[in-house]
């Protein structure tokens, strides 16, 4: 029986050791489903099942429009964050759940904007998340060039670009497609150096990188809900903001649940205390409250223990993808050094759709990003290091047997 | 046995010539509640509840990813729009369900600006939603006074007030404290006719007023689908754009949902075609799909009727406050002609807010608005003519005994 690093055996032997292994409990996985796209929807925990349940039939159903205050609805966008704070290194009240990364990222943009005038450039880099450009180019187009000046740089030239012509940097952690991981603390204290507002979407990070805002003096961030946080399909984002900043911050994006007194229903919009006034609409109570349950599972976990095992999955499958004459056709398009990179791989592989296809066939759940990649996502509270072993295994099978080259008909049939 | 227009025979009399009677199955009220809050929350439907339950445990539970295209997901925003359209009198292809209203106000707030430039001038009135005030003031506050000019007047000044410097006109139809109609015909033609674009807030209106927003020329409109279209707490918005304006318009609003190939993951943004350019961020679908669930109750539904329906609820209850001496402390602050208000009925009292109190202990679901009214709604797809009647009689007890004013001490040993 081997022992080797390729063994069955050694992912055995690091699932016994592994300290999250009981946290898999939490979550109701489908059968004969290794799913290694939770870098994309995180799966659905008991918690937000029976919360759901909870909420439309006894909350809504029954108590109605008292919920508001009788199960705490009008609190749910501060409880949540309250939950995500420790993930992202946040200490209280600087944290609030609400809309759509998107939006989210308007309302700061906009507000770093007014803080840093008359500075008027938006730094971020090519290859940024594609919303988080679309966002910029939609408020550059509404500003104006004289008040908005979006500038794109490749991720090497960022260092120089900072200048005291730079309002703010935009950019996110983990690069969407290949996992390039940016040093934040160092990028930020760049950014500071030049009088700098950094803006930092999280989404591929929050729940699995070893995040500290605080300490590294981020001033604001945004982050995704329904990926490593497991908060469910279009879950409410989130949003961080330096405590520094709350007496000066003023988001131009005002609805009702902004204001200091909704309920008063005063003419004059005067912006709630610190992370309220980023509220703007009535908050979508199922998906928030589904969102809330899932961080419960995060309650007695140490964010480097997510970081750790997540890096220890994405190290098995790259050793087993590199150590195998099979799968040697697949070229790493993340960053080999577990540090310098998220919590998933790409793999690029000519072709890569109709793999995915035949993978996610198979049970093996993962993603294409155009035009060639193959996107294997290493989620800690739910993934065993078998499952990336059996993983490998299937793709050993597909990429020998050529399954993936079936067309669309014939492996419908198989499958039935 | 009495049968005058006072009588509980009367009302029971209604209810079995009414042909909306029916729908009432389709929802889950719970026990010895009269809900008069529809106009807030409308009540859990069946098919609202049991469909949560499929899109939390079946379609996110089991089929997780592939859910975006094997359940629709992708959809969701036409599919939940397309069954709004006919409520509010719209032809296919000009409705989308997305964001909050205040979020949906701001995309077309922006919108018209853009569209009429070098027009500036927003007006509105006074007492419009707080919400809709809030984000025209921070859309100013962000452009600037020579980009975005709020102008809010008292109402009977709107017609003098429109020139050819209003960019857009930015109304509710029915307002929420006073129930106040406004003649949406009537004012969209006056807008026209200066070359303003109008932009209506039908939150309070979508599922009970007679909308017919094509054949008035609307040009722009938003709406709630957590108030009478019964969606759930906090469910997504709606907006409408006729589709004259398709090929003009541009929200600055912009996020990878609404690209023309959102899995292209383009750099630059390209606006999809039609309503969906107004898509932002990626949907919550547990609310998004509530709603499309409880719209499925207005399928076989003429708005007339029901319209028709909410007039006959407020007239009785008008009739019955109007009759009784014990309730002639009440101030009606409603219109009395049921044609020139929505499908609620305002009530001021010195007490009201008391009375709200102690007539929700006692199961009759109402709401305070600040500083003295109490509001009744009619929504007309689950509430009788004897509810309608019941209320009353609650209510003349509680006028009579003076309940309301118990401490909350002796009233909650009274609810135990």
């Amino acid at each position: 029986m081997s022992t080797s690093s390729t063994s069955l055996q050694h992912a055995q032997a690091l699932d016994e050791a592994d300290t999250l292994a009981g946290k898999r409990d939490d979550f109701l996985l489908p059968p004969d489903t290794i799913y290694l796209n939770g870098n994309s929807l995180g799966p659905l925990t008991r918690r937000a099942q029976q919360r759901t349940l909870e909420v439309v039939e006894s909350q809504w159903g029954e108590d109605l429009i008292a919920s508001w205050n009788r199960h705490d609805w009008i609190d749910l966008p501060f409880t949540a964050a309250e939950k995500i704070a420790p993930l992202i290194g946040a200490a209280p009240n600087q944290v609030v759940c609400c809309d759509s990364v998107s939006i989210n990222l308007l309302k700061l943009l906009a507000c770093c904007l007014r803080m840093q005038s008359p500075r008027t450039r938006v730094l971020t880099q090519t290859d940024n998340f594609p919303t988080d450009l679309y966002v910029a180019q939609g408020l550059e187009s509404l500003l104006g060039p004289a008040r908005c000046e979006l500038l794109a740089v490749a991720p090497d030239a960022l260092p120089e670009a900072l200048s005291e012509e730079v309002a703010v940097l935009l950019l996110t952690e983990i690069n969407f497609r290949s996992a390039a991981r940016f040093d934040m603390e160092e990028l930020t204290a760049l950014a500071h150096a030049q009088g700098v507002l950094v803006l930092w979407d999280l989404s591929h990070s929050a729940g699995v990188m070893p995040l500290e805002v605080d300490a590294w003096g981020i001033d604001f961030a945004v982050g995704c809900g329904y990926k490593y946080l497991n908060g469910g399909p279009g879950a409410p984002a989130f949003i961080y903001a330096n405590c520094r900043h709350h007496g000066t911050m003023n988001s131009p994006v005002q609805g009702w649940m902004g204001h200091r007194d909704p309920f008063e229903f005063d003419t004059a919009y005067e912006k709630g205390a610190g992370m309220a006034q980023f509220l703007v609409g009535t908050p979508p109570i199922l998906s928030l409250s589904a969102l809330d349950a899932a961080l419960d599972s995060f309650a007695d976990v140490a964010v480097s223990d997510l970081h750790a095992k997540t890096m220890a999955l994405g190290q098995l499958f790259a050793a087993l993808m590199s150590q195998d004459e099979e799968l040697s056709e697949f070229t790493l398009e993340s960053n080999a050094d577990a540090m310098l990179r998220g919590a998933h791989l790409a793999y690029s592989h000519p072709e890569a759709y109709s793999i995915c296809r035949a993978l996610n066939d198979a049970g093996i759940v993962v993603d294409f990003r155009s035009p060639n990649i193959v996107r294997f996502g290493f989620s800690p509270l739910y993934l065993r290091h078998v499952d990336v072993w059996r993983a490998i295994q299937s793709l050993r099978h597909l990429m020998r047997e050529k399954t993936y080259l079936e067309d669309e008909f014939t492996r419908r049939l198989r499958v039935t």
